[in-house]
């Protein structure tokens, strides 16, 4: 049986292994794929610092990190009919059942019995990754494989998107990190009237403006509140969406939406947020949203219509790329860079 | 001038008090309102007792109390059109300003510089009360004082469900108050496929299982969760109105339902909610959103409409009546019934 | 190999015969069905009399006709894992693809390369209908076959009102066919403030008030536009569900709908329809649209729903039962009954 | 009494004439505007050539012509209270009656009882337009008067746009007369993924192409449906809006949407158009829409964010000015031009 190198998470607590692994074999409806680019994803780095918003999850161990990725059909069940062996390919991180209530009515990606990729379903920082063929995107074939990797991170914004409706809006990004980049170049292509960012390291808020922000805020040297009530003229953000899952950056979400707003909330909370439910929520009216992950495949369809007319620029937002063997590295430069670090197994 | 007898808080602080005030006069815009019926709300008892959700306004003192009552045009101004003397009309609680953004975009029952009657406006717990024209609806010439005295909390439960959209689901009343009774009526009425009432109080659970309630749950002795999964077979619920503004049934409520479900706040918090972000507002994406007052005037004609065609029973919501003189016995009425208490003035 | 009987269509024009015909055998993913109860449809009527509406389509001979049943799992391919063999199943009409740009996105239903059983797939008027998978819903045990053959038609309404959202509005069924009053039971169930049966029977106009229709107009004796101007008092209708696919009765859909309401269209049309476009879409802001079978499997789900809390009496739409061989005395029946004529292969 | 110079209709039939008329007095809550240019909209050329469209209408005579306009507030009545002399104004063009259903649920743009500028409330082709303050729309005091003028017919694409939701959608602007070089720059700003115009006139297209359209079709020259079918890839459009009225280019608008798609109709037609319900409406549950003006007010503060940021280039759609009494010059160039021609009365 053959083997390969797999980033594996052995049990609790912080950081990961080097392990060889069996090449797991395709049953009759599953596609094993060489992964040729896996991208690192802020909840990989809180799976590998295993912070209290995955620590409490019950993950069974041990299972192979990753779940952002392109890569080369290599082999598949007899079963797959619409994916062929050479196929590049992306991989979706929710594994669905298919038959219950969410599965029944178009939300897949929320189904109710649902596998996640690179935590109860063996990921892809891997030379390999198995997964079913329901979970299996076909990319184009002149798309470079880590431009490929970035397509479920910007998935996660533009879903974010899809929920907010951003078309002629104000619109915050709250959190500047690679999804927030991803969503705010989305946010420009889908008709934002103008986008703020917010952020508290000069750097990423540079590259919030290179990437269309029309206005970035430091929310560690300005009254955020007030500056959105200045540059907005008082009407305050029609849509601010959370990527920090911070309380303190949550609440001021709520502070600067205009009566009516909504909030859409992406950012991994570690803990219970408290919200002014009274002040924001009735008495203004606000809606509060959250999104997971991106629809199956209404989101993939519209993530790679921007990517195919030019809109989002995915090759600037890679911040540098390692081998597997170095991912101790990898991950150091993730947890400083917006960008997205690459892993190339 | 003349004079009138009017409940009126003159400080922080639990009570009020009848004082003796002048009859207003109505400007070129104002309805003056003979007052033959006024309703307690609940959150008239939160201005009376002065909880911590009121004491937070910064209103100023003094104020008449009162915004939910019928009575006979008396006067008015000389722009005035639509309203004749000696027309039945009941009182809009919102009085907008009519040129702000939320005014302008078909959302004035959430102008950003509006008035509240009983609280910023002098309200309706006196014979007489003054309104601009543009938050006096008329009412159906048919319809009991009384009655038309509850239109405007029918509207608060009515202004719920156009959010909620309940039709074909399985609603949750999380609170068997006066409003959730009403809210109750209306949803079975909307085309609720089930109705779950949930309380604490066994007299109020009945009242709610003789307005149409499918199942009643007494939280202090039902596993709520449990007893919701139970009774919808594991589909939990679609949508759940919240009317306590407690922590404890806020954090329930989140909790009974489905993924993709709808939370629409309407019970005033005296203080934050802690929110469970990550497990129930991203994993789940549920969407928590919360109402105040009406729609001006959709809600009104959807509240009217529902009241003509019978499907709301108006009458059996009273639980007595009382002269304004007697406003003690009236107020400690209203703290243990959940049907509501009418003043005579 | 084993032979069944089967109602076919070998040639254009109208009529159809019964043929000994091969039992399928499934493939991996198909379902073998034993047809215990089957529903004439009223495009299967247009099928049989061969009406320009179906000639127009370019169907191949020859085919089984009939789409409406409900029966038990003879026997499944290898790779079929969610229904047994002896479950009781109703078949969805649409077979979809599973990989267009409808399906990709939620929209089966529409698939853009659809299989539609009873014209381009075998139907169910058979003693044995064959179908993949994902076209077959598993049915409660305890529904007798003769209903659960009516589930699909009573989709079809379902789906319009999902479509037309009828909660707290006035509501025409313009047509008192087997759909229409299925529709009008739902709309009731759904939650319409008001539901008025148009049609041209005294008999069928009868069964809808018995169906629960506040108001029937027989349109051959009264003016349906002033009858419903003088009922609704002057609102005019706020949704019209179109089930005749009549020229003129599509005129006068328009024509008593309110400002901004909504036509659902159902009924087949043998030919094009003038619509005035400058008086009802743009200067009344009218919304025009249709549906095409079911939601897969939302609105499945949610017609069951209204059966399982008692909603929609289907027994009481069942006119008659023949067996396959006396297919013409159940044709001619459904020629006059709005009721649903029952085939029992 | 003063007098001023008007262009007036007194009679059906081709043509109009300039009469010196009494300069209106204000009523307490009108306002008189000096109008300082006004834009002949396409809806005026059919009033001046008395096209089947408008003759069906039963206007009555005499009246001013004209409803797109800017000006200088002249003078208001004692309860105008939030408009000042000297203030840049622009106007509605439609007059609310602020009492019935529509007006009570904000939808006052299409008011039961509504008054049009320009064809039953005079117009704005004259030296002074009076209007109720309830159609007098404040201008940004930097906007030059040709410009203000265009608000009212930007209004209209975005009101469109409104209804379609063009945000990441493929987009065909059906006719490229000045709503739809409007539209078409408001739809890129709004985010539509590609913009498509088709046309009859190389100028126009080439015009389009200017304004920003990703491909521009010319009708007479190639086959519409095969050219857009090549262009998406199979995909066809999301969206089609149709500015023509004609019935040749509203059944192309069907037949390139793809299943699912939406027409948003605007473009007056002079008789009813065939539309082929069957096929198009129900077997790919296409909808049809239309708008009529714009929403009261949030299209115009929608439309003015638009230009205030830069998005929309008003400056280039102005083909020339003509003073009042050179109005036949005026309208001959507005019959060949796509851009807008101005009146300085």
């Amino acid at each position: 049986m053959s083997t390969m190198v797999a980033l594996r998470k052995s049990q609790a607590g912080p950081g990961a292994e080097l392990q060889q692994i069996p090449i797991p074999l395709p049953g009759p409806h599953d596609i094993l794929i060489r992964v040729k680019a896996a991208a690192i994803c802020g909840s990989d780095r809180q799976v590998y610092a295993w912070r209290p918003s995955v620590a409490q999850l019950g993950l069974k161990f041990p299972f192979t990190m990753g779940h952002e990725f392109a890569g080369v059909v290599e082999a598949k069940g007899e079963h797959v009919s619409h994916i062929q062996v050479g196929d590049h390919v992306a991989g979706e991180t929710h594994v669905p059942c298919g038959h219950c209530y969410q599965c029944n009515t178009g939300n897949a990606h929320v189904c109710e019995k649902m596998g996640i990729v690179g935590r109860s379903v063996n990921g892809c920082f891997a030379e390999y990754v198995l997964l079913p063929e329901q979970s299996v995107w076909k990319l184009p074939g002149n798309l470079p494989f880590e431009q490929g990797a970035l397509l479920e991170p910007l998935g996660v914004g533009v879903h974010s998107l899809e929920v907010a409706d951003v078309s002629g809006k104000i619109v915050v990004l709250m959190g500047v990190g690679a999804i927030g980049l991803l969503t705010l170049q989305a946010a420009k292509a889908l008709g934002a009237l103008e986008a703020i960012a917010i952020g508290r390291t000069p750097e990423k808020l540079e590259l919030a403006r290179s990437f269309g922000a029309d206005l970035v805020i430091n929310a560690r040297e300005e009254n955020v509140t007030e500056r959105v009530r200045q540059y907005t003229m008082g009407h305050m953000a029609d849509v601010v969406i959370e990527f920090t899952g911070d309380p303190v950056a949550f609440g001021q979400s709520l502070e600067i939406l205009r009566i009516g707003g909504r909030l859409v909330a992406v950012g991994n909370a570690d803990a219970p947020i408290p919200v002014d439910v009274l002040k924001h929520v009735i008495h203004r009216e606000i809606t509060i949203t959250g999104i997971h992950g991106r629809r199956m495949y209404g989101t993939w369809i519209n993530a790679q219509n921007l990517v195919r007319t030019g809109r989002i620029n995915l090759k600037e937002m890679i911040a540098g790329s390692f081998e597997l063997k170095d991912y101790e590295k990898a991950f150091a430069l993730a947890g400083k860079e917006a960008r997205k670090v690459i892993l190339l197994p």
